[in-house]
C-alpha cells in the first residue's frame, strides 16, 4: 500500500491517486462475446449445451434444475447453514419491505388529475456467478427483492460444476427466495439466453447480477441491441475506509483485507488523520495476511491500494466522496454524525462493530452496489430496481376547458400545430355542445 | 396506415407486426462522433468553437449566455407566453413535488439499524435540442425535477440559433426552472463538453434529455466510456391510440397526428375493437392532414404505421403490453377502469378530453419518456432520475454479538475468510473485554 499525502498535493496530483486502475483491455474480449451472442441467439438451447461443454467442461442433458435436485439440495444443506440462510434472508426482507412504493395521485389543477403508479418488471434474469466461489449471498440480494417487487417470472442462471449438478447451497437460497426456475448455464452464453430466449430458457426484460469480464461484456452488448435492460454497468469490487487515531488498526486491517481477498483487482483505500495509524494498520495486515487461505489474491489488491493522510475526519469524507466508493466504512468517533455529509457512496457502514461483511450477508442492505465511482449517479439494488413507474392523466371536461389554452400556446410557439389542433378540435367540440 | 386483423393471426405475425421499424443503420456515425468526442476532451473550448462553427455555421466567442441575455429574452418573450410558460411549470413542479423521496430507516434486528437515503446528484447536465423545433417544454421536463432533487449544479447547454443567440422561450423557460448556467453548444459536442468538462463548461455526473442522432450516439459512447451516466436510452417517439366504437374519431385521428408531427420515423397504431372505426379514422386523418404545416413529415410517419383490429377491449390493451407504448391513449368507454391492466407504458392518457399534448406541455406528468419498447424495463423521468441513494448500517456491540456468527457461517460457506475474520475479531474484541 502507498501512502499520499493529501496536504502537500496539487489538485491535479488528488485526481490522480484517486483514479482506479484502469481495468485490464478488452482486447478480443468484445469479439469472442459477440460470437457467443450470436452463436446462442441462432442455436438455442443446443449452442447452450455446446458452450457449456467447451466452457464449464459439462456434458448437460436438461438445462432447468428439477425439484428432485432441489430436494437433493435441502437435505445436503446442514441445519446451521440452512438457518443462516433463513435469519440472512429475513434481515434482508425487513430492510427491502419498507423501500416498496406508494402510487400517487395529484390535482395538479381543477379537472386535471395527474398519477404515478408502479408496476413490476415482468419478466427478469437474475446471474448468480460459479467458479471458485458458490455465492448463496448473490441469490438473496436478487431474490428477494424481486419477489417483493412482484416480477411475474423470475429466472436464476447460473454455471453448473463440474458433475453438472450446481451447488446445493445456491438451490436453496433460491428455493428460500421462492424462485422456481433455475438453469444451469453461466458466462456469456447465459446472458445470452436469458436476452435473446432459447427453446428452454424464456427472455427477460432486465437483467441483473455481478459476473466475470465475458458476463459484464455480453451484459453491456445485450443492452446496447437493446435486447434486454441490465441492472447497472460493473467494475471491480472496493472499499474505502476512514480512520481516525482512535481506531483499532485490527478491526481496520480486516475490513481492508476483507474486500482485498474478493479478487486481485479489488482495491482497498485507507483515509485517515493519523500517519501512525497508517504505520499500524499496515502492521496488522501482515499479521493477518500470514492466517489467510486466500493471501496471494489480497497481496495482489494490496499493491494497487493505497492509504491517504488528511487533516481531519471532515477532509478523510471529502476525500471520499470525491472518489464515490461502492463500500465506505467510518471507523471514527461518532461516526453516525456523518452521515449527512456522505455525498458519493454505495453502502456505508458506522463504528466499530460494523465489518463491510455485515452488509456483504446479513445487515439487511443489498450487496449489489455500484463500483468504480458509478455510485456518483447510481444506487444500490433495491426494490425499486425491478418496478417501472407508469404515469397517468385524465382530463374532464372543465380540465381540458381550462388548461387548453395553455396547451395551445406553447405548441404554437414550438411550432408544433398538430399538438395544438387535438386541443382546438376538443375546445371546439365543448363549445358547439353549449351552444345547442 | 397497414390494418392489421389480429383474430386471424399467428404469434409469429403478430409479433412481427408489433416490431418497431429498425432505426437508420449508423454506417459511418459511431466513428464520427467518436472523432468529436475526442476532439472536445483534447481541445475544450477551442475545439467546442470550431465544432459550432462547422455545424452550426455560427462564431461564437463567449460560449456561456450572460444575464444580459438573459434579460433581453425575457423581454422580448410576450406576457401571454410567459404566463403559459409559468402555467406549465406549476402544474410540473406540483406532480413532481409529491415524488421527493423520504429516507428510511430499520432496526431489522435488535441493534442492526439499516437506513436507505436519498441524495441528489452533484452535478447534471441537460440537453436542450435545437433545430428546426425550439422546445422550452423540455426545458421545463429537465429543469423543474432537477431543480426539486437540490442537484448542486445544473448546466444546460443547447445549440445556438444562426444569429449567435439561444432561442429566448428557452432562456425564459431556464428562469423559470432557475438554471443560471447555459451554453450556446449542442450536437455531440456539447455531449462531450459535458462528460469530460472543458475551460467554461464543468464535467457533470449524468446527462439528461433527448437529441438527435449524434446526440443519442454521443450519450452511449460516453455513457459506455463511463466518462458520465445517461438518463434512457433513445428511440423515435410513438403513440398508441386504444379507441373503442364510441370514440370520436375526429379525436382519434387529432392524437395519432399530433405524434406524426414529430418526424418521420415516429411511429403510430391504432388499436380498436371497431373494423368501422379504422375506415372512420382514416377519413378523419385525411381531412385534418390538409391543415397541417407538417404535413409532409406526418405523412411519413404514417405509411410505416399500422391499425391494429381486434375484439374487446382487454384484448386492446394486452396488445399494447405487448408493444410497450411510450405514450398510450384510451379513448374507450370508462378507461380508468382499464388502469389496473397496463403493465408497459411510459405515459397513460385517459378518455376524450385527455389529448398527448396535454402531457406534452402541461397537464404536470414529465414528457421524456421510455420509447422503442423500453417501457417493459425504463420509467419516464422523475425527481427519482436525479437522486440516488445510499444505504447505511450501523451495528452495536448487541448487535453484532447476534448477527456475527449468522456472518460468520455464510462467509465460511463461500470460502471467504477474511470477511470471516472480520467478524471473529470483532467478537473476541468483545469477548475479551467482557472477560475482564
Amino acid at each position: 500500500m502507498r501512502t499520499f499525502f493529501w496536504k502537500n498535493s496539487t489538485d491535479e496530483q488528488r485526481l490522480a491517486a484517486l483514479q482506479r486502475p484502469a481495468t485490464l483491455a478488452k482486447g478480443d474480449l468484445s469479439a469472442k462475446v459477440a460470437e457467443i451472442l450470436a452463436a446462442v441467439k441462432s442455436g438455442g438451447d443446443e449452442a447452450l449445451r455446446s458452450l457449456t461443454a467447451k466452457f464449464d467442461q459439462v456434458e448437460l442433458s436438461a438445462l432447468e434444475v428439477t425439484s428432485e435436485e432441489f430436494a437433493a439440495a435441502r437435505k445436503s444443506v446442514g441445519q446451521g447453514a440452512r438457518e443462516a440462510l433463513e435469519h440472512a434472508a429475513r434481515n434482508i426482507e425487513k430492510f427491502h419491505l419498507a423501500q416498496i412504493p406508494v402510487n400517487q395521485a395529484i390535482e395538479t389543477q381543477p379537472g386535471v388529475t395527474c398519477e404515478r403508479q408502479y408496476r413490476p418488471i415482468v419478466r427478469v434474469g437474475l446471474y448468480v456467478p460459479g467458479g471458485s466461489a458458490c455465492l448463496p449471498s448473490t441469490v438473496l440480494m436478487l431474490g428477494i427483492p424481486s419477489r417483493l417487487a412482484g416480477c411475474e417470472l423470475r429466472v436464476l442462471v447460473t454455471p453448473p460444476r463440474k458433475d453438472g449438478s450446481v451447488d446445493p447451497f445456491i438451490l436453496e437460497a433460491a428455493r428460500i427466495c421462492r424462485i422456481d426456475k433455475v438453469f444451469k448455464v453461466g458466462g456469456a452464453q447465459a446472458i445470452a439466453a436469458l436476452a435473446y430466449g432459447t427453446e428452454s430458457i424464456p427472455k427477460v426484460d432486465k437483467i441483473f447480477g455481478p459476473g466475470n469480464a465475458y458476463v459484464t461484456e455480453a451484459k453491456e452488448q445485450v443492452a446496447s441491441q437493446s435486447a434486454s435492460a441490465i441492472d447497472m454497468p460493473a467494475g471491480p469490487s472496493e472499499v474505502l475506509v476512514v480512520a481516525d487515531a482512535n481506531a483499532d488498526p485490527v478491526f481496520v486491517a480486516a475490513d481492508l483485507l476483507s474486500q482485498a481477498e474478493h479478487g486481485p483487482d479489488s482495491q482497498v483505500v485507507l483515509v485517515t488523520d493519523s500517519e501512525e495509524m497508517v504505520t499500524k494498520v499496515q502492521a496488522e495486515i501482515a499479521a493477518q495476511l500470514a492466517t489467510l487461505p486466500r493471501a496471494s489474491i489480497a497481496t495482489q489488491a494490496l499493491e494497487k491500494s493505497l492509504s491517504i493522510v488528511v487533516n481531519s475526519v471532515a477532509e478523510a469524507i471529502a476525500v471520499s466522496n470525491q472518489y464515490a466508493p461502492e463500500h465506505l466504512i467510518l471507523q471514527v468517533d461518532m461516526a453516525a454524525r456523518y452521515k449527512d455529509r456522505i455525498l458519493n457512496a454505495g453502502s456505508v457502514f458506522l463504528g466499530p462493530w460494523s465489518p463491510e461483511s455485515a452488509g456483504d450477508y446479513a445487515s439487511g442492505t443489498n450487496h449489489v452496489l455500484p463500483t468504480y465511482g458509478y455510485a456518483r449517479s447510481y444506487s444500490g439494488l433495491s426494490v425499486d430496481s425491478f418496478l417501472k413507474q407508469i404515469t397517468f392523466q385524465e382530463l374532464t371536461e372543465k380540465g381540458i376547458k381550462a388548461l387548453g389554452p395553455v396547451i395551445e400556446t406553447l405548441a404554437t410557439i414550438e411550432g408544433l400545430d398538430a399538438h395544438c389542433q387535438a386541443v382546438t378540435l376538443r375546445l371546439k367540440a365543448l363549445g358547439s355542445r353549449e351552444t345547442l
